[in-house]
């Protein structure tokens, strides 16, 4: 083990996460790849990542992270875990930020208490930015911070502890803050997975038409499988305390999305609009400036037509 | 009560809260003010404030939030509480973050479910900016998040909160970011204090010198009372959702604010350094741009000179 690349990545049985360690196993085999998880997702886990060790651990616990960080002594942690959004009542809202509040503090001490010059990755989001208007578009690292909900508010908190902990004690950590993405595996919480899930289900004929809500809004979106290679390129190449936007560079209509799926749809689709999906649209257009990550050398590789494709095939895959 | 105003100031037995109380009460006598508190301050409380309703509750529990909510319907809330900085260890941040967040959480969505009209007074603090170079002066609201620590983050997590419940619920809520702010009853965690207290006991023989840390740092200074006053301008003229940068413009060296104390002492003071209270300097200079605040009419009236005098007389008068 001496010497070698120990990789731990929290969060690795995620959407994002498990998508990365399929990336990181592929490319490198011999890597010790280790990847954390709290045990309660769904299992949807990709055969390949049997080559991984597992560990099952409340990173909210301090103690125990240090324990998990004394015994892998990672050189490089890519950290992705964090309660995703589950609603808007006092106590959704108390616990999400609770628990991503301290996970990341939880984190960063290990990191500074344990294995100090170990590269971290703090991934952040695009909600951070919120409420963007058009004229600020594309959208640089330097946006400020207008968070719609406390989920939103909760990523920029975790992004900061990021900054303050390598700003204050010298640490290598790297930020990203990633636009929409989606790909195998992603719930049907999200619109794309949302859509394809019930394409799959007319194909058959378990449901007769797709149900949508407003279509308008104009997302960056990329396929995970970009993201997580973006991930690895900062991981690799970036600046110590900088941040970066992960994101396509391009502007795509959720309609035309819609389109894309039905045109790779086996049967005939029908669309209706459903009002209780029909929130307003608080921010009509996100779209990244990408120049940061262009300039480590990445790139979008797949196009939105693939991935769509891809989605597809695993929910006609899925029982 | 009815159509009255009704005031509500959260951590009003703080250092802030008792100041903004004693002006609320002497410029209006006949207005309802309520104050919250934990219970767990020292009792350095003014006479004047036996007017106002004290209210003991922990802000971090939503029910006790909204029951005290409906019952003083306030039409006015001065939100001051939060937990102060007290430590960098994961236990200390941890606790911190947690309660800042839940407290910040609790009052929004008291304030949201209950008092929806209400005008309400987010309180954050220049830590917030953290680490600001030169050319980056005076410091605009607009200035990016560069907190240094979790006191810091979370104090950041503040004011983001009070942007998105104004933003996503249409509410009353506005902002102000504090820069330094001095005065009777400040502890002497600060620095003025601690020297204003060092300097009473050399008058009094009970020590011999002041012990002093870096004097080089420059900050903007205000006295308490002109940043209470600067609140209640903000509560009537701010605009919703906007955020005010509270602060003199003014730089002020650390050392010229000792000197200023030695001359107003009644006996010879040597001032010595304390290598224990030598940390670096992170941030050179902070001065705030105020013409937000100065445009709503509002401007410092207390000199430097006053203030200090009276801190002096505050240590004086306690025995």
């Amino acid at each position: 083990m001496s010497g070698a690349k120990q990789i731990l990545i929290t969060g690795g049985t995620g959407f994002a996460g498990s998508h990365l360690a399929e990336y990181l196993l592929a490319k490198q085999p011999d890597m010790g790849v280790h990847l954390t998880s709290l045990g309660t997702e769904k299992e949807r886990l990709p055969v390949t990542l049997h080559a991984a060790v597992l560990h099952k651990i409340d990173l909210t616990n301090f103690e125990q992270t240090k324990e998990l960080f004394q015994e892998i002594q990672p050189t490089e942690i890519y950290h992705l875990a964090a309660l995703a959004e589950v609603g808007s009542s006092f106590v959704q809202a108390a616990k999400i930020t609770a628990v991503n509040m301290q996970l990341q503090l939880s984190v960063l001490t290990a990191l500074q208490e344990v294995v100090p010059t170990a590269r971290l990755l703090v991934v952040g989001s695009a909600l951070e930015y919120g409420k963007v208007s058009l004229d600020e578009l594309p959208i640089t690292e330097r946006q400020p911070f207008r968070p719609l909900n406390p989920y939103a508010v909760s990523k920029v908190a975790q992004d900061l502890l990021g900054y303050a902990f390598a700003e204050s004690y010298g640490l290598q950590i790297l930020r990203v803050r990633a636009f929409n993405h989606t790909g195998e595996r992603q719930t049907t919480a999200f619109a794309i997975p949302s859509f394809a899930e019930q394409i799959v289900k007319i194909e058959r004929g378990e449901q007769t038409e797709i149900r949508v809500g407003n279509l308008e809004a104009i997302r960056d979106i990329l396929d995970v499988k970009d993201v997580v290679r973006a991930y690895e390129v900062v991981m690799q190449r970036g600046k110590v305390g900088e941040v970066y936007n992960i994101g396509s560079g391009v502007g795509v209509s959720m309609r035309s999305v819609l389109d894309l799926l039905i045109q790779h749809a086996t049967t005939q689709i029908t669309v209706t609009f459903d009002p209780d999906r029909l929130r307003p649209a608080d921010i009509p257009e996100l779209r990244a400036d990408i120049r940061k990550i262009t300039a480590l050398g990445w790139q979008a590789e797949i196009p939105l037509q693939d991935t769509v494709q891809g989605i597809l095939s695993f929910w006609r895959s899925q029982t």
